[in-house]
């Protein structure tokens, strides 16, 4: 207890240059860190410069081979339509219409990638080398502050060091005074207990001048030593004073760096870096993610093509651009031979019963022969059920191959097993062209039976007719045998003027729509309704006569189709 | 008139078959068509297929070049960071995490690029193939069931040309026995006018038989004549009937045709063709749809990262990661020289005058001092937000870079000019710098002052508590100066255990709260307040304690730090 107590100066000298040498070391190591973090953020943007540099590069690439692509498809189709001019955006099938936006949107893709790296390269590249000066400069500036705050800690804790070696030499000083004052009282103290017996001897002796001197010699110097050390003791306490409040100081200084100074030093250090690089980083997530919205809105407009692929409407296209050789032809007509002035069917006795018979016997042909059509139809339109069963199966959903797992090893085996595993497209095509084949079948049935019908209910109606009015006329309309009958005027050709109308995208809609809404239509564009049929073929006729003519019809297909 | 009216055979049969010509010229030309139109989807299908494995050539490259990319940085992470293997997570800056999170999304686009290719070429080009299989199938059968109708065709107008030239046969018959019976009756005509002549003459000569029996064998003739007419006037119109019946059943054969059969043929020629190419753009699309939800959602986790940006928790990770280096040193403590007990400011008569006096000097110097120190605070923390609004402004949005629109020439001016004009990012800079530049002076004085502030502080409050307690116990606890004082007893450094705790991440958090709530706190870091000061700095004494043992403290920062 005591050794520790009683320390002397240059122990406590050497404590106290251990804990300022401490303190200094840690100055010297918190530059350091302050520097090797700005280092690792130099590196850091050095990083990330090289990456989106090289980024950059790989995007231009891709956009390059993008572009190259498309163009290849592209000058192939421009040429392949300056072959056929006529084909205009009209006749654009909705099939080749989804390849060409396919196209866009490769161009599309080609460009945005290539604005990408353009963002890459003269912009976050350009913010991270600001960034990185900003760093260089922002280090060298801390730094310069920091050395402040240092040189204030090193003026204190030597100002420290002053004080207390005043306080050690006015607490010496102090002490010897001290010592000296307890000699002084010892001496004194030896003198009284010799004159006590002085005293004793004073009375009896009276006069012993020489020891009188002497005592007052010893007090006057006691005192001398009291002054001295009051004088020390109160210089003592003012350096002890003053030594406790520099200590106070001194902590205060101290615990300020470490706790706020060290931190604002670093705090001037990072001025801006984060910001900056959020900048940065949102520049690039800007782009990346208006690259994304570009890219969807393209796919949008194929997915919108996608939806209106119409087998309908690009059947009627190809037939409206090969009009002349979908084109109805003229009816037969009744050629009269030699002038023969009869041209109706005569149903005149004797041939009159026999064609009721005949009437009769295709009536009741008919009826069995279109319920045995009827029962093949259906069968028809069950297969063709199955058959577009099969090929809308909806197998297109790959997102099972873009789940992120943390195993990647597995993706190529996802994409090709689930949805294209060989074993399932063979069972799968064979079951479709078993069905196919079945459909064919019973279509070409299904045909046979139709072409009997309509020409058997052909027959059957002019017969109805004929007999009809026979019964109706039977003396009034039908001529003596040896006369020659009047003749009966020949059907008028209509005027040519009235059929200057488009071909396909007029009249055809409106049989379209008829042939969609005639009950006996298979799979809506079938009929064995003669009265139907009849009558669109009055409106091909009527095309007909016009598409015949030998002036070109401006109206039928906008005035670029001759005839 | 007469010349259309009285056409002969030869030229009706010519008609006829000019006319049967010209349908079955459209019958081949019908085929043609059809064979065209399934080449040309047969040349898209190619040029889809050769499309796509083209574009899954251009992915694959993209994927490998990202994957190498992100490759070369990741491993030069890993050696380094094996080199720092305590930089663990819970040390991993903010803006280290932005990097490897840039980095991770171009692994996973790497990955999905891959994965698109690998959809295009093992899933979109097997179904095209397939199409076009299906194109080639379905072509053969529907031509099948076209020859099978146009059999029909010609099988109906052959039927109507034979009963035409059976019709022609009996005419020519009919009007050739017409014109014998019309001769009969010509020759009787003239027997009768000269039997009217003979009857007046048998009046008058009463028998003349050679006359009579001519007329009889004219009667006869006529009778035949007539009967003979008679047969093939029925004959004819039988013939003509039968041409009539046909002709309205080959019209409606053809009509047939024209309307449902032909539009048939091209159905099953087109069976499935718009589903299944259908179902191969959806696969594209959605190979492209998830592809850009897994960059959609990489794109978040980096924004996220981005939003967490954090200057404040970097800056502790690393005083965490150097806590020897940032770690408060011990408290300078008072060292009494050579045994002196006095171990506090002493106040008493002579010095205590003399303190006070000191003590109000402090007080009114240290008032003049804050006044001024807060004006040089108001000052930067002014130039801060200003700082802080230039470098958080909102700079990075790039959209109009992805603007589609027609003319893209004007791309790259876009980005480089709006956004990081040379001129624009020149003055911006300099006037930050300016700014900065001012602000790091600002700075500085208030740094003066504010160390000036605490060591006057720290005096201040000391002299306050000696004096105070100097005027409660002014006798009481002043030893008597001759004596000396009873010794007080020296602080005891608190037990050690108490202090194993995490170093910044235990007691850190709760001073940096308090730093923040501290009210003299300058832009929350910086505190002229000595109560909060001294406050943590025994915090941090405690700390040091701990830190400073020679046994490795385990708790401190996860057992992997040694001091």
């Amino acid at each position: 207890m005591s050794s520790t107590r009683f320390k002397k100066d240059k122990e406590i000298i050497a404590d106290y240059e251990t804990q300022v040498k401490e303190i200094r070391n840690q100055l010297v190591e918190q530059f350091k860190c302050l520097e090797q973090q700005s280092e690792s953020r130099i590196q850091l943007l050095q990083d990330l410069q090289e990456f989106f540099r090289r980024k950059a590069e790989i995007e231009l690439e891709y956009s390059r081979s993008l572009d190259k692509l498309a163009e290849r498809f592209s000058s192939k189709i421009r040429s392949s339509r300056e072959h056929q001019q006529f084909k205009k955006d009209q006749h654009l099938l909705s099939s080749v219409n989804c390849w060409y936006l396919v196209l866009n949107q490769t161009r599309r893709e080609s460009r945005d990638h290539a604005t990408l790296s353009d963002i890459y390269t003269n912009n976050v590249i350009l913010r991270l080398a600001q960034i990185s000066e900003d760093v260089i400069r922002l280090f060298k500036k801390s730094k310069d502050i920091g050395i402040q705050m240092h040189e204030e800690l090193v003026k204190v804790t030597n100002e420290l060091y002053t004080v207390m070696k005043t306080y050690h030499m006015y607490h010496t000083e102090s002490i010897s005074a001290e010592s000296k004052l307890k000699d002084a009282e010892k001496q004194e103290e030896k003198q009284f207990s010799k004159s006590g017996d002085l005293n004793v001897n004073l009375l009896r002796h009276e006069d012993r001048q020489p020891r009188r001197g002497f005592v007052r010699k010893i007090e006057k110097m006691k005192e001398k030593r009291q002054a001295k050390y009051s004088e020390n003791k109160l210089k003592c306490t003012k350096a002890r004073n003053d030594y406790l409040l520099n200590l106070a100081a001194t902590n205060a200084v101290v615990a300020k760096y470490y706790i706020h100074d060290v931190s604002d030093m670093i705090d001037c250090c990072d001025m801006g870096y984060h910001a900056s690089l959020a900048r940065t980083f949102r520049t690039y997530l800007s782009a990346e993610y208006n690259l994304e919205t570009s890219r969807h809105e393209g796919l949008d407009i194929i997915e919108n093509a996608v939806d209106n692929l119409d087998s309908r409407s690009d059947k009627h296209k190809i037939m409206d651009m090969h009009n002349q050789v979908f084109c109805p032809p003229m009816r037969f007509e009744y050629l009269p031979h030699m002038g023969d002035e009869v041209c109706q069917v005569s149903a005149q006795q004797p041939v009159q019963t026999e064609l009721l018979m005949r009437y009769h016997q295709l009536q009741s042909r008919l009826a069995t022969l279109k319920i045995e059509n009827e029962e093949v139809r259906k069968t028809l339109d069950a297969t063709m059920q199955t058959l577009q069963d099969m090929l809308t199966v909806e197998d297109f959903d790959v997102s099972d191959a873009f789940q992120h797992s943390r195993s990647t090893e597995s993706i190529k085996s996802v994409a090709s097993e689930s949805y294209m595993s060989k074993l399932n497209i063979a069972k799968r095509r064979s079951n479709q062209q078993e069905t196919e084949m079945f459909y064919f079948s019973k279509f070409k049935e299904y045909l046979n039976g139709s072409n009997l019908i309509i020409k058997l209910q052909a027959k059957h109606d002019l017969l109805k007719q004929t007999l009809g009015e026979g019964e109706r006329a039977e003396c009034g309309t039908t001529r003596p045998p040896t006369l020659p009958p009047k003749p009966q005027k020949m059907r008028k050709p209509r005027p040519r003027s009235m059929y200057n109308h488009k071909l396909f995208n007029g009249n055809m809609e409106t049989f379209i729509k008829r042939k969609k809404e005639c009950p006996y239509s298979h799979s809506g564009f079938r009929s064995t309704d003669p009265t139907c049929c009849r009558e669109l073929y009055q409106i091909h006729q009527s095309i007909r006569f016009a598409a015949a003519g030998d002036i070109p019809c401006a109206g039928i297909t906008g005035g670029s189709q001759r005839y």
